[in-house]
């Protein structure tokens, strides 16, 4: 029972697949278009490319194999979600996009079978996207879930909620909802929410506006979204009443995770080109990738890139021990959003003008990497919530020292 | 004769005539057309925003006053090009952005009355636009210009140039070119490089291409140009042949600095931007400026603006005593490039999911900003130029100490 | 009135004649002694070098002319402390140390003329060493000022002292105290404060402990003091009653600044000391300072002290021209502090193992540099100053919109 | 066959036992001599500690079990390594600090029986201590091993040596060297070397100087060291001649992942002391620890301890399966001694004035870990070959794209 590092011989064939598979048939669709998944023609795209992951037998790795998966834990997926992540349109096309991926994860874990049936299985199968629609505006929830002011009231049969949502990526042309309201308590303290589905063309939702990101690659934008009567029956609720927050992180601690794992591949991609650009081009008195500062910015990237890896292998492992993790996921998540930041600008650094042009991929993988220091919480969030523990964790221990004096 | 950082009362008039400008009429024309000067009309808005700029009487704060402008010295442009650059437009409107007002800087130095009359005077009056064709693609002269490979060769009555010149600014558009061209030694030696006049129109010059980077407020834009056997008479050589490096360091000083000044402005704005946003978002039981984290972002913040002003401030001195001040003019640029991209960075931060959109200016001035650590010598150069002084310093000064045992 | 950043030639002869003097007679001293002043005698070492540096002329440039100083202002002072700080030793002698300088420039400024005649006068002729009591061990006055616990209370014909203080430096053969204690309200709100001019051998003062840090270089040490019903007789009130918090400001903000000039000195040895060493080491097949990786170094070291030096020099001016210059002098404060240990590490670094050795002077001066993140203000808490005037504008700024509407 | 990140039962008693034994046998020990192991009695004191440590099962856990030793791989002896460190006397205590542990690795991979028995065996027993010189004076073996100087020629019957060494640590008072020496070849070129065993008793062998350094925990300290003639039988030759720079690999990787474990406890010590001071600390309102900025720092060396471990974990694993692992280890050492001294300076800014004080062991740990940066190859070195490789890399994939075509 040593400490194990090694893949089994299935999943780095899946690896080495999905590898071949991005570079041959998704990047030169990426490339064509921009890296824009709208221009590319959105959800036509998708199941275009869908179509051919599925001939390759890497569709879905995370869904479970009852659903047409091929039922990966988080440690298998790590490998494998890079991969896709190589190309921005890589995770659209193994159907491992945010939300649908951590969707398909609750569902897998939480839903009953008979919404597994008339949710997951469409979802896994692509046969529809869905949404989750968490986050408010201001001063609703964000940062701070406590803030949480749409309302779902109990009517006869069902509930009737009300509240607006923003930044819900995959709106646009979701299938479906997973809607976050509250049951119990009122915006500020902690109280009771509730996780309910519902069909997108219930009556009531209204996807409003898109907010244009910076990000290109997500199919149905970030979104926001409101709710007006909407009602959902008694058997659409997911899980439990006012166990929405429990649930939520069963799919927040997993789904930063696959964000790490799909953004590792954007930004080795990002070294990948600058490494190749240095190690051809001529200044100097030699080649720039045999210059010292230029070695500087090499080193530092495979070092980022390695701690990244090396902190999320961690998390997943925890993760599929059936712990919550929620520091090893805060710490992981909160580095590489850094760390992928850092690696893109200096990727775009080593290239000189050509790293801020079009000409090359890097300012845009920048823009699409910039932004997850944001998504699934800020890193303020995360050091706030990592201190937290760590304080409490001395705070206790010195009440303990104390009352055994 | 003590240590005075005061401006004269008419300088202070100008920069808060600037400022009301730029607020007034400028920022709203930026953000009609999202910042992309192309999109916003290039020539057209730019001739309507010098002329409110004229009735302001605050065009062209550089230029000498026998050809209309307000003469400003570098020491004095500092608070007025950071009121103009404010917005990304300002430059523009107030005809002092790259390269128009290095060029106009150089010809007031250097040409002749007789170039001065057909080129500066229409230059500083915003008639015409032009550009400096120096940078080559690879393997030419790009940071290293011992690489210069565009070649001009005696011919009667003049020259002839041939060449490939890379990210032109302004070229697209301007009425006349400064060429760089080798005249004595070959690539890879310092050799003598000449500055040749050439109005836009001179056979055998192209421009060939857009190079699209992530900055969309340059007129003009970065351009790929051919010379072939372009012709240029004796009459219209800049200054004296074998001279270009000579004249290069009188622009690329100032050059440098105007650039830092410039785009202090809109490092000053993203950090407005983020701190009124923080001061009044609510979060976490306050406002989120009052918040540790955030504060630490925006004293951060405070510091790199006071600090980028404070250098820009002494390399300005500098210059305005005569000195070539290559030292502070690098430090200077190299300290201001790296500070308003975390500035631009940490603003974003501030403004979360916001930040990333287009629903406020950040990333955007962002993508604007990113380009200076690369653009006029990336840090990298810079930084290799001031250790080789320091360090060539200490070898002397123990050759010295050798010498004098 | 343009911008002037030049010295008269006085202060730079001041300049030369201290810088020499450093070289010269003081840093042997220094060396001989490991940079303890303890070890190498203390007071009487002191007393050495005043005499040798009155010898040169350049003794107490800070202190009023009539009481035999030469008078400089904040601006004049700063090249002339910074040439003092290349050696720890060297503002000791020159009698520029803290606290006896801030406290010099505090009695200038408000003491009586009778009081000028007892404490002023043997302080500026180094006859007397002195110490300000302010801070205090938890919970009492530290970074917080309101938390300040030391009382005062009204007595017959004066006032008696109780309290405890904590790093108070030079206390340890101190002629006489300046006591900040409490004369209004309680502990944690502002109330009311005042200073108290106490010569050392009143009764009730103790100096109880050294607090032995990592800095060796500052007479008397950083040490605990007690009060025990210390009687100050109402004509050693220094000023007015409960004006000990403004009086503190007139302190500080010079003080601060001067701590920035002799550190500067000190951070610029470090480097001096490391170019000399990698210009000629030889490995890599070249000098040490041909590499990448050490110019890199080189040139931050280069920037930070040029920053640092920008920054001070913009504060001298503001607080010279009469201003409180509470922010001017805490970004000038806070970056310093922090770039000074930045090179100070990067020049260890540079000279590798020697670099930890007492072979070479770095890890010690590193070991003075780095108290000064955390003396006169920790870097944390002039942040959360900086960013609340920042934040405070903001705020303002909105209310004035908000109003005009 | 998945991944697995736990440690056997008997792996984490080990574990245990070791923290355990630090905190209540050795942190007191160190403590008393404010942890200067000299001062503290040297080889007396380590030999005291060694009996603790055999009384409590736990000394040498990685030396073979057929000499004493626990015989645990390097994925094993992360934790009990990392217990340990966490006095600066716990590794001189469990016999696993440099460089003896890594000549006892060495020995046991390349000794003969004979040579085994006759160094290896007293060695693993802590009978007595040992010495790997290697590193030279400039201009000698460094940062740069070719450029090797000291000297083997053979003679009748063995060797005979001459030359010099530097930073030999535990030189004073070591049984036995090993000494690397030029076999082939001359100073600037690979050629090759050999490793001698040595009795420290040899004729010719001179300790000659101790260099101090910041760092005060290992016995027989930092030293300069000189062979003349010094005589080395054949059959003292460790493995084959002129194969020193491969067995060096084998010796090198591992020590310096030793290295890492070694600090880790040092680094979280530092954290420990620090959270806990914050976690009690009155200040602002509430205790210090809940301060953003305070936070934040707890936070970051959180993640920084963090991230240290998961890429030791990983040059482990890749050492254990019997590579040479040189980017992981490359990558891992040069990330956590960057971290330790990041961890070490947060953590002495969160106390403050107590911070740079002996009150708290805060400044002393940095000054053992400062030269962590520096020993076992700088951080520029590492860089250089990390780079390298990199760069390497893609020449090779781009040759072979091109040849390709």
């Amino acid at each position: 029972m040593p400490v194990d590092l090694s893949y089994a011989p299935d999943v780095a064939d899946i690896v080495e697949k999905t590898s071949r598979f991005v570079r041959d048939q998704i990047l030169p669709i990426e490339y064509q278009y921009g890296g824009d998944i709208t221009t590319a023609g959105g959800d036509d795209i998708r199941r275009e490319m869908n179509a051919k992951a599925k001939a390759e037998g890497i569709f879905a790795p995370h869904a479970p194999v009852e659903f047409g998966g091929l039922g990966l834990n988080m440690s298998d997926r790590t490998p494998v979600f890079a991969a896709a992540g190589y190309s921005t349109f890589g995770p659209v096309a193994l159907h491992i996009g945010a939300p649908d991926e951590g969707n398909v994860h609750m569902l897998a874990h939480i839903a009953s079978d008979e919404q597994k049936h008339r949710y997951l299985a469409p979802l896994a199968a692509g046969d529809v996207r869905s949404a989750f629609a968490m986050t408010e505006p201001s001063p609703g929830a964000g940062a701070d879930p406590d803030a949480l002011r749409t309302m779902a009231v109990k009517v006869d049969g069902g509930w009737k909620i009300n509240g607006e949502k923003r930044f819900i990526t995959g709106a646009d042309g979701a299938g479906f909802f997973i809607i976050m309201a509250r049951t119990a308590g009122s915006p500020g303290d902690r109280g009771g929410a509730t996780m309910f589905l519902a069909p997108a063309d219930t009556p009531g939702i209204s996807v409003d506006r898109h907010i244009v990101t910076t990000d290109r690659s997500m199919i149905g934008g970030h979104c926001e979204v409101s709710f007006t009567d909407v009602f959902v029956p008694d058997e659409d609720i997911l899980g439990e009443v006012d166990e929405g927050y429990r649930y939520a992180q069963v799919r927040l601690g997993p789904a930063r995770m696959t964000h790490v794992m799909r953004w590792y591949g954007s930004a080795q991609r990002c070294h990948d080109v600058a490494v190749d650009y240095v190690s051809k081009r001529e200044g100097f008195g030699g080649k720039l990738g045999d210059l010292g500062m230029i070695q500087q910015m090499v080193a530092d990237n495979e070092i980022d890139l390695a701690a990244s890896m090396a902190l999320l292998v961690k998390a997943c492992y925890e993760l599929d021990q059936g712990n919550h993790a929620s520091n090893e996921t805060s710490i992981a998540k909160t580095f590489a959003a850094e760390a992928y930041t850092r690696i893109a600008d200096r990727s775009i650094q080593m290239c000189g003008g050509l790293g801020v042009s079009e000409d090359l991929p890097l300012s845009r993988l920048q823009n699409e990497l910039r932004p997850f220091r944001i998504y699934d919480g800020p890193s303020e969030v995360h050091r706030w919530a990592i201190a937290r523990r760590a304080v409490g964790r001395a705070k206790k221990a010195a009440a303990r020292a104390e009352s055994a004096r």
